[in-house]
């Protein structure tokens, strides 16, 4: 989960849960829910992806949606 | 989930779980939930129900205690 | 989950669950069970991955299959 | 889950997973679903609640969504 | 879970496992399960809904199944 | 899960939790259980399995431990 | 899951469920589910055993009620 | 799960749910479950920790509630 | 979950996810988690441990890592 | 899970996942899995039944695909 | 799962969990882990996708880890 | 999960999965299954409880049996 290192061995860690869209395709609905995190968190850590799905439109997906869950460090 | 707008289909989403209580229902104790949630989180857009349970005082329910993710659009 | 514009809240739907299968990726088996479907259902609204597998031939991945639930209108 | 009686030991059930939608309750949106299957399905026998969600709007419930999964008789 | 009021902190729980039914609504369902338990039970403190069921007849709920996990103090 | 006729309809059931064992098969392990409970608890209805697993001695299953969930009917 | 051959590898296929019911044993419901599907779907290609229930009369087992997916090939 | 010694192997199992509570720590809590269950169940002979929780106050764990599962032969 | 005191009886929770590191016990990973949210938050009621796993050096655990949910009482 | 004996509790056992086959039964399928693992491994202990599935020919079962968790003690 | 040619219907396979990693995708991270196992492993059949996580640096994905089961045929 | 250190980014890692024991706690099941697993396995890396149970005898915790996944570097 988070890293190993000795220096960070004692931080505590908060996960928030985020909903990425993107026409494009999975990954990128879960780099746009990282990237707009990272405009109001410092230090994120680690993502897990939770669920993957998107709305349909004349047969075709219009969007991905992407669940996940962003693990942060908390300032001590 | 979240709606399918073109306009609204690059937003990202969060997501936060809440308890609301009820003497009531069920249902009652999940829009306590929301009802709480408007008061300082613009834009929510949907809820889940994940758990109903409650408190038993003299053999009936007390109260409802009902835990509900609540997702909202993030401003980009 | 489905739409949320008020001339659809009291629709109906119905999920069913498909595997789709592709030798390029995940995100196209997705669409090919979704391309699929659309030939014979309308009014195809949202999808949900359920699960993500595949074959393997000499050590590669031949194909990705990839399970889909499908939610569509139901005509009232 | 399916009746007991002797008469209809030997049936097969199918079940299919349906989204009900209802601005009042939970329950009404569990009802809807079940009405709408009724119109095209015959010997409906017994649901079962898998999720219960539904959309915010202007910080309030405007409409629940309940999937619920409904088993029902084949002919043999 | 159970009450955090210091004079009840080394007590121990056990928890039951029932199913009630109702003609009304899945919240009436629970609390006939309750109001059972209650008889033969002293103590009870909290329930929590495992699963919401029922059969159906004529193409309508004729009643609810609520699965409920019920938990009481044992006597020290 | 429990049957719908209507003199049954307003009852409430209780769930127990038992490990059978065999060394035939699963479905003997099953019966096992159910034959067990048989002989202190009244109106049993339903059961359902929970888990299959065993024991091995010298490379073969020397017995089938099967866990089921039993629901027999409460006097009301 | 399904078949890895070549030819079959641009399939999709549909999943769904159904629940047998035996006097004899659980596979025996196994079998009965996909007999029965077999008379009205073609090309089915695997199962996956759901859930493993079954009512109780007189203290005995009186059937078997095996829930199961079954995935069949769509026609192209 | 159960021991596997040939004289006990066609021994039906209970099983139980217990919280156990203790202001030392999760492992104490669980200990506390099983020494309450053994005043008034003899043979018990296996434990399974389901959840692992407790109440907090003044930012301090004031104690924990284990929930177990323990499993105890019947007398045939 | 929360306390069933009647004073408190109509409160909103808000639950969040932490994740706790200690070179000591699984234990104490968990009582750093609640340490660092209590200086953020006030009121905080209980917790449930989600997740318990951690990092390896030299064949040995360098510390634990324990995922919590915390709940806190939300001003009405 | 592993067997209670004095002599045994200071144990370590692995666990590894097989999936074996049988146009039989699911039973048989389950011995197959044990039976190809004791060819290789000492010390099988126990085994847990993780998925029951299998294919479909000409609408009939052509054979059982069952997935177990096998374990064993690891020597010291 | 495992394929249903007559010639392997009575082989049994073995199941093992790999992490794979990757900076570009998360199919990409799934290709690596397979690719590892196949240097070591002979006969791989199929795999699932158990879990998507990965790391953040200074606000974007630096690497994508899948976590996937792999399948081999066992020599008989 | 693993570290993310950039000269490691491009490992695969094996998971495995053991069961500890001990009489004395449940971390110190853990850690015997973690100090049994590095006598032949180099570069583990991370751990994960997926299960804690134990043996009872006269009535108290006889030994403490914790189920862990471990993680390892492959040599690439």
């Amino acid at each position: 989960m988070a890293k190993a290192n000795n220096d960070t061995a004692d931080h505590i860690y908060k996960v928030v849960e985020l909903v990425g869209t993107s026409k494009k395709s999975a990954d990128d609905a879960t780099q746009a829910a990282i990237a707009r995190a990272s405009k109001t968190l410092k230090h994120l850590r680690w993502f897990e992806v939770v669920q993957t799905r998107g709305h349909i439109e004349n047969g075709k997906i219009c969007h991905y949606q992407v669940t996940v869950k962003v693990g942060f460090t908390l300032d001590s």
